[in-house]
């Protein structure tokens, strides 16, 4: 498993920042009166409660830093990891101590993090293993959830996908709405070459041989093949690699587990898929606290030894 | 259908000028290339692709009041309301039209807002409509995406469920790890009476009859009955009622569309679950853009005559 | 005494820095050119000037450490204790040491809050232990200065106060103006029933015993006699402890130093008074500032041995 | 009364609306509730209930606009206006009208504000007067609430005073701190005239004629006279004025309005004090909402016609 | 001339406000002052004092439109225009018009965007019209100032130049320090390949034939030749030319006026030079401003009839 | 030379924060892939390749602590050192070493500020050596780049002019325009006396004699001559010195390397020109990075021993 570069603190501090505030508003009511005194030390173990590859678990740690710089973090596991877990048992993956008001404040937030980001990498793997031995590669979209783009999408890579465009400014898409504005394929692509910075890969979204053929003529980076029926892919993708070989090409509408084999069996190099995202469920996890004298720790299956 | 009050603009507008920066990153390069002398003019619809409950449709008006001030809107449906849409065929349910490339900067976040959310009322209105004739309403939970706290818990009411508090400040929650760090539910009760705003309702989580009779005992405004079986929490909710039937009774804990009516049944006036926002996937929309002069507008079911 | 948290340092942060910047503008010109090397070393003694409840000691220091995390700091009392002063002296009660270019920087910053928020406690306090071995308790309310709510309500919890609701999302309060909206009272706590957060507690301002009953019948949870002659309010007291006695009553209105105790004979839970807030005024104290190798040592009583 | 310039919005809109969300929280959960279709109209009025100087009209006209563009706004006085208000009688000031539920939500934050600045204005007033027929002019100081500098040194104008300094940056201030950092007065001026920018007036505080005149020599722009006696003062004013009658005199340290005229005498040009800002009540106000339909308007006194 | 877009505002609007409370500070204090009852209405002229290419005029009105919304603009001429002007003689370009607080508070800000922006594109232009029917294209580079490269960007593409990529995400720049911690150019690309989003180009660094054929092998997108002799570009060219004709070669390193054509000669596809934003002077420009009533209009050369 | 204070951190780290995430946009593509597992560790060595005045060394130090805490920096020059630089040579002026990934993504946004910063004070030192033995000043304006004030003016100061104003706030200059608004000198003298904070100096503007005996008369505290023949201005300077010896004199207008000698040698205290700012080409510099193992180190010239 190749380690995947969690985004830079600069550009996930302030989300987090934000993030803690929006679970506190004005305080934790309940912590502050407990833990008055602020003195308190306590333990914490992060337990998965159904199997499913980890994506994370960095944040996880940063949260409770945010809080409070004198944490302590110790991880069984990595992002990308598969981790398994018994029926009704929870596995412990990683140990934080502290403060206990800190662990209980960020409590929420880092859960939620480690529980959405877990969801989508799971998800996402189970199509990359679908695809296996086969050239072709899962890629996403722009559909993901409004202020979580950058993390979405590591999740996404964490699970085995490759990422498509961030956002509207490192790749041209050339859309139906596109074409239709500047009036043909042909002047979209000549406009977007006299402005667009010119190391952008210009992609064009075509729904018949017509447009691939004008996508081919006007040397388009990438093809995107929407929504085609299986056979009219096919062709195409030999249309495009008889023309040029490096010309990429990717799938896109409609992919389901189902269809994914004989999509990737077309030749193309991406297919494209909303779904591991935006439809995901979350992977169950939980913090279990205790007081750093506590008897209490659960029996759980543990990575620790 | 009651009219839920969208949270004020003063509080969502950061949001969402954020979330279009994150799509947007550095311009988007293939609009800002092909409508580069900013005056083409377009239109476009807000068209379901899958029956379900709207929310969010006025946040897709503002995404493209930030972007231009001079857009306008017409919505043929509301919040709250159920859309049908035939298989394989899309129903538009609202117009937008303004400068062709402000439609184009925004459309994805707008869609991308209410999918999302859409996707949380449907999945809701289909635990509600289960407790349809039930006195037991559904809540909801803290299991929030980090950054939507408020628009999910408003798509959750959208969808007919009541909010559970909106963050750690809004109640007092005693969970097992606060009885734990206090010593009792008494000294817990009672450091917050001295700290908390006294407005603040005192929830306390409970595991066993004995907990219950603790709570009780000092005072606890509300009951959660956590993971307890359902002839426990039958005991529970006897305890509690013939004690003094206001206090609040919430059942939590593994609740699914299957056991709901069960938990119900024992009398508790509210039932908790996250699986409603965590488990929802997306209501398919799209938004379907064309040129002012065009005569391209797809073939749609419609609500607008 | 117990021990009142202070608000975490991730709400209170962003408000010191911006604090800090509104007095430096572009730098503080008379430090920046004394002190270029930016090497030279100073203490100083925070000092009381008048006798008071301290509040805000944890303040100065964070205020410091924001300039400079090399910065020592050493309290001798602790937030809520009196500190005495004896006439025209004044009394050490902490002590800060590092860079000098820091220290004189940061003073008036750290001064103006410890000095607002100690009149603020005192004040408070002179309320509360005229309330001594009364069960009525003194609660503040949302009349607080602008972007100071987080620490003016912490001010008046050092001074022995109960918080009321700290902003309109913490609990529902409906007025005269609310129930002119809905119609009546019994509509206006219907409408909240179905929107506001379950836990949310519902408080009725009354003017009329009327009120006071429309409010009992329909459940709110407070009742806030506004205004009230006492006799009026010995009524109400009345009324609505036979009725229930865990509905909690709220006296407000025109509360002195002289009627207080009139107010809490009624037997009412709460009083409310905005006066501790909006008319106290600042307990004077200083920094007093000497480099590292100076004798300037002004002769004050000290907190330290 | 001299108009006085209210800030630029572009500087203060930032904080308003930071403040209008310190109340709102995740929003008014009693307001959102009852006027939830958010289309009932209302009207207010802006009522002050002691006499005093007016402050901060436009400030609560701005509040709503924040909220709301559509606001419909109407002033019968000025800031800087004397109001008058007969014993328990209050006098209606302002209108504002426009959706009901923007009134509600803005309320406290405009209240807040202009009653605050009310009070420094008249207490500011107050100074003024007894200095009435005198060329002395009476100035602020940096003591004014964290947050609030622009617009308490506003309201410190409206009252009639001259602003000192606005930071640490828009004049030089050497302080006994600076001249012993230093070494010398001497020093000190130098190290500021090297670094500084150069149209920055130098002030130097003094506390014996022996500084006095280090201060001359080394042509400082202002000289304070701090906590000197009147003899002392006297004394230095002559000497300062012998020797050039163009540096500003200053006199500074436990002003009040029983020595306010005694100081004034010793010829000074200007006197500072804190205490119109730290020691200043703020004026009762309160704003009366009622629906457009309603007939509720109390019997006041009103500036309208 | 192409129209070229102007960053979309929501991602300009926040950098014009910053810049715009960098000027103002505290407030203009000089124009307060005199205009203090904020109602004198002005009109001002935008006037180059040197012949150049305009660029930024979009970024004046919107200077003065986010200070007052009611502010008239008329502009002669447009972004990219080269306007002449006569020894000595300033010629009009744009009239402004509204209050005159408003027009002598925005002039500084929006003239120092003006003036860098045009001094920028006339440098650039400069360049590219020696290039003029080359087919080789040229292209700036991250060396920007900080804050300014949305802008300056902009600047370079109204000279008539193409971006290079906007930042470190919309493009691959493989230099020799990746190599070095690579350990090769293969390895390099490959885990550039498993990591970046699919979509993006990939450019690498070369200083000799080996690395352009370890390049050319591994199917660099781009290859840039740094620093090298023209002869030495030339073989670089052929080779590259021979194996695949799409790959986009560029030249860089110490580009002047002087050896410009030769390296295109070279038949290089870019050129790229920093020196068009980094060492270009500004366009001289003013902003005359006089009252509504003023007979004062210089005599200037005018763009207007 | 005179240590110039930068300024404080609290200030600028916002800025830099920005800056970097202006480059690094959602993230460094090429670094994030090759340094994945995030441990690898560089040194880098901060190169001049042109000789001149250094400034800004603190700023790359502190752009690379914001990316990751734990660098390592040694400078072996200062901010205002002349480093000479042999033709073709480089010149290593300080050495900084950390995580590889850390110094490749910070590299970009460093160079721009010091390779910026150091141009200004290289082109201000310039000019204040050719006014070396005489008494009058160099002075810069508030043409300054958009965000940049701050640091452009310390480079500025670096270079060893004297700054000016920093802003419209902190003192005040009446020009032309407000002249005409006000109607006279005199009236805005007037105006500005009775608003501005009285520490303010008040600086006129004046084109002729007439303006000038204007100025004297109602005590401006500076006169700027502005666009004056010499010989106009060294009427001027004699009936201003004449008048009152403390009245400071400013020439402004053209000044360019050529007039600076003349202009000062009618005995003006400051000469203002924005010529060291808006004309001065940056400062060639470069990082060279290479692993901690490499073997790289180019033969440079080294401050270093």
């Amino acid at each position: 498993m190749t380690a995947i570069a969690m985004p830079a603190w600069i550009l996930l501090d302030p989300l987090l920042q934000d993030w803690l505030r929006e679970d506190l508003g004005r305080g934790d009511r309940t912590t502050q009166a407990i833990c008055a005194n602020q003195t308190q030390q306590g333990k914490a173990e992060l337990e998965v409660k159904q199997p499913g590859v980890i994506a994370g678990l960095p944040l996880v740690h940063r949260v409770f830093q945010l809080l409070d710089h004198d944490i302590h973090w110790q991880a069984a596991v990595s992002d990308g990891d598969w981790c398994e877990c018994l029926e009704g048992k929870r596995t412990a993956i990683a140990q934080v101590s502290g403060r206990l008001d800190t662990l209980l404040m960020g409590e929420r937030v880092a859960l939620n993090l480690v529980m959405h980001l877990s969801g989508i990498a799971t998800a996402t793997r189970r199509y990359v293993d679908s695809l296996a031995e086969l050239p072709t590669q899962l890629v996403d979209t722009r559909k993901t959830t409004p202020g979580l783009r950058l993390l979405e999408k590591y999740a996404s890579q964490v699970g085995g996908a490759i990422n498509h465009r961030m956002g509207l400014d490192d790749a041209v898409m050339i859309k139906d709405n596109h074409i239709l504005a500047a009036g043909s394929i042909a002047t979209a692509i000549a406009l977007v070459r006299q402005q667009a910075p010119f190391p952008l890969a210009i992609e064009v979204e075509t729904e018949s041989l017509a447009q691939v053929q004008a996508a081919i003529e006007h040397q388009a980076n990438i093809i995107m093949l929407d929504n085609m029926p299986i056979s009219l892919m096919q062709d195409a993708v030999q249309i495009i690699r008889h023309h040029n070989p490096l010309i990429k090409i990717e799938a896109s509408g409609n992919i389901t587990l189902d269809n994914l084999r004989a999509v990737a069996a077309t030749g193309v190099d991406y297919i494209s898929t909303s779904a591991t995202i935006t439809r995901s469920p979350w992977l169950d996890c939980s913090l279990n606290l205790y007081p750093e004298s506590s008897q209490k720790r659960k029996q759980t299956a543990q990575y620790f030894q």
